[in-house]
């Protein structure tokens, strides 16, 4: 199972944390940027190298010390068909590397549609007689607004071709009550969405009690999450909003189950801009990576205690 | 004001509906495959290549019928960054040739990455001191579960831009009830979106009296479209599930308000694979595709006397 893959790499660094690579071009250090933009020109392409430059430097320093890396596809999609290159060399970097890659789509259709995504990004395309992986991702974010037709194909990729996905239960993002704290039948419509995502996960539960159908869940709300950790004991929850977005570890502490498991959680921006707060020189931006890594590892796993 | 413009093109070809781009490769006459195939490969390049020649024949024989396109990205990531690159080769030829495109993305996430989507497909990409137009589409598809803040990049982008989107509020597919029809303080939860909608678009009003903030309301409900009509007198919808899924001339008519306007109705299998159900030769695929496009055109006007 997927899962159970992710949990191995979890244990095995003994770090619940994945790095978000949302690699805005203002993070990248001007001496990547110049170069790139040199040799390719001031353009998409240009930006796209420059990202693909930064981004395996970071996977270099990063992949001994942490279990997953979380690409955020729009920062790929804003440069165009060569930004969603760099986004397919990113994942497959990442899995040479040993990662277990998320990748951050958020994708939601209908159920032929969802089909087309999942082959995407999860299972294989088909041309001729000849089967194609695309993306190959371990695993990707999902939106449940469609509802169970528009999941179906994600499960069975699932299932057949060993990956994971999370579905959005609760954002972290500051208006994510709009509609998903709305009160539906007595219960929030977060809690509903809970349920079915718990219904849509049960057959895909493997050898550590976990399903290959996680949810998202922002550490921003950790009321919210001690409430959705007991509804879904079964449930891997990836959380963001640790550390820029404002969720500290004392808040994630409430996306884990007593074993210790059941939450991975994401760091973006504190992460690949270490070297900005900490003053560090553009040329040790990774390092710098690695030490605020290796700090909210320890952070989050003396809160676990 | 862009949905004045959609408007315009609406009336000058005196037709409500959109041709829906989600080629699927079975769609593709194997002439054109074959074609392909030797000479980019039997691989995703290849499958690529066969996508884009059958949308520009298609677009060649369909862009002085109808006023608009609406490619659905998912058909275009499956093969890769390929796939991605005749996804921009398709909307930049559907605009070269008038027509209005609204690309099918359902993008949504947390503010600071619904602007890095917006700067793909609506806005513009800052690389240095250059600003660049990336997939610049007229109009796009956003999913509102985020709440506001994922959504208000995009309405930015309209207004800046010149474009439009089309925010989901009741899907066509059988499970769009799971959540969407939950009842919420007395409303079904689509209602809700649809109140937010009305109030997200209230200061984007054009001539015509319609905001360049629309809805994606599906034609296989056509009582919650009635309902929706009346709801939000001043939104444009996108109405999918006409043909194929089911929805008929009928039940897309009451997506329209008195004035003959409020609604675009697509069709894409129905359209795209005209040939294979009317048993045209496969080398007339675009001439069997304009045929049918021209009898939905009449056949919507005929309902909306």
């Amino acid at each position: 199972m997927s899962i159970d893959l992710l949990i191995s790499k979890i244990k095995q660094k003994d770090n619940p944390s994945v790095v978000g690579l949302d690699p805005k071009l203002e993070y990248v250090p001007n001496y990547i940027k110049q170069e790139c933009f040199e040799r390719y020109g001031k353009n998409l392409a240009g930006a796209a190298q420059a990202i693909l430059k930064f981004n395996t430097e970071l996977i270099d320093h990063l992949y001994d010390v942490i279990p997953a890396v979380k690409p955020q596809s729009a920062y790929y999609e804003m440069y165009g068909p060569e930004g969603i290159k760099v986004l397919y060399e990113t994942i497959q970097y990442a899995r040479e590397k040993g990662l277990y890659v998320i990748t951050d789509v958020k994708r939601n259709d209908i159920g032929s549609t969802a089909e087309a995504y999942s082959a995407a990004y999860l299972g294989k395309t088909q041309v001729g007689d000849e089967v194609i992986p695309v993306f190959d991702s371990d695993s990707i974010t999902v939106n449940p607004y469609l509802g169970f037709d528009g999941i179906k194909p994600f499960i069975e990729d699932c299932n057949q071709h060993g990956k994971s996905i999370f579905i959005l239960v609760k954002t972290s993002n500051p208006s994510s009550g709009d509609f998903q704290d709305l009160i539906v039948e007595g219960k929030h419509l977060y809690e509903k969405v809970a349920d079915l995502v718990n219904t849509w996960g049960s057959q895909s539960i493997g050898k550590n009690g976990y399903s290959n159908i996680g949810a998202v869940v922002g550490a921003t709300y950790p009321e919210q999450v001690a409430v959705l950790r007991r509804a879904m004991p079964n449930t891997y929850f990836l959380v963001p909003g640790y550390g820029a977005q404002g969720g500290t570890a004392k808040d994630v502490a409430n996306s884990f189950n007593k074993d210790g498991l059941g939450a991975i959680v994401n760091s973006s921006r504190g992460i690949m801009c270490a070297y900005m707060k900490n003053k560090y020189p553009e040329k040790e931006f990774a390092q710098a990576a690695r030490e605020e890594a290796i700090r909210m590892r320890d952070e989050i796993m003396r809160c676990l205690g």
